[in-house]
């Protein structure tokens, strides 16, 4: 059920509802209407319904849905129930940042390095993982059953290291540096385009 | 001509267009058709011109784009020709890292002050910034002329520290708490979902 056509915004809708019911679960709330959970994410009840039954609809008609249960629904379908092993390359800000996380270990992304070519970087720790040689990215992800990087890089490395990644089967990269990356349909591709953000917030400020 | 109604997605790719801009004028080009432009980009040529028409469009018919003066153009749509004086609020792993890059002041975002709660903190300086008690928000604004706050503080507190900012008169936001701020709309809003973009890959991987 979860191999028809789901569309762009509906994927991107997804983490939301996630979101949203940790935080109804964390209240305590044990079941909601689409009403009521239309309301508490401002979209309409319609739309919610019409994007659960991409996935064959989790609710009883007049019973409103069980809050803990679509959770755990939605983390399935998002893949969160599996394990990550997950390389980040590019020491700097952001991959200090994403290593210095630590609410990754219990959403089972366990990130095993963190590669550079800085020497004074190589050989240190951040928040216990160790710094290796960038470039010993191709070994290490054979040996440690990398599915996922996250590219810190600056714009000018960030293909280079892309290609390295692809050439080494990784199934997902999350890619923070300002590039656009050219990678096969194969390898699951996902920005954040910090500075992208960054411009449209000012674009909003002076159009406002 | 920047009153006329723009599109959400025209309004996403500005920065796009900003940053093949820069990287072809970094590179020496000098001009460039809507074609090559459009090859580059993975845009279609009809679609770049409609998004430059939204704002008079900036072509020579048969001549091209002037390299570095579209690029100027689209950096004074973005605002990115006015001085931004930034408040930073939560000294964690993103706050940190935000205030470490030090490409902002290039940019003209001053980063002004940190704020947090954390008396550990308090009193400290991050990269050249002084971390300040988040008690003194409002008085900091008010004598700094802040027209922008990066908001990096557990979710538990975002819609809290939000409220602050509004009171007084912050004019953008950029938002990385995991959480949906309640922001009117006189303030202009920008979330970067970081949680959100990882559950989007892990889908994707799984679903690919």
């Amino acid at each position: 059920m979860q191999n028809k056509y789901v569309s762009e915004a509906v994927i991107r809708r997804l983490p939301k509802y996630y979101r949203k019911l940790q935080e109804l679960s964390q209240k305590g709330v044990e079941s909601i209407s689409s009403q009521a959970l239309s309301e508490e994410m401002d979209l309409n009840a319609s739309q919610i319904r019409r994007d659960f039954n991409c996935f064959g609809g989790f609710g009883q008609q007049g019973y409103g849905y069980q809050v803990e249960r679509l959770k755990n629904k939605l983390g399935e379908i998002l893949g969160l129930d599996k394990q990550y092993n997950v390389i980040i390359i590019g020491a700097g800000n952001i991959g200090r940042a994403l290593a210095g996380y630590s609410g990754f270990k219990a959403q089972r992304f366990n990130i095993l390095g963190i590669f550079d070519t800085d020497k004074d970087s190589i050989g240190t720790k951040i928040n216990g993982i160790d710094v290796y040689d960038a470039d010993n990215i191709s070994s290490f992800i054979k040996q440690n059953n990398i599915s996922m990087a996250f590219i810190c890089t600056p714009a000018s490395s960030a293909q280079k290291v892309c290609d390295i990644l692809v050439e080494n089967n990784i199934k997902g990269i999350w890619n923070f540096a300002p590039a656009d990356l050219n990678c096969p349909d194969s390898v699951s591709l996902e920005n954040v385009h910090l500075s992208d953000s960054l411009f449209v917030l000012t674009y909003r400020i002076n159009n406002n």
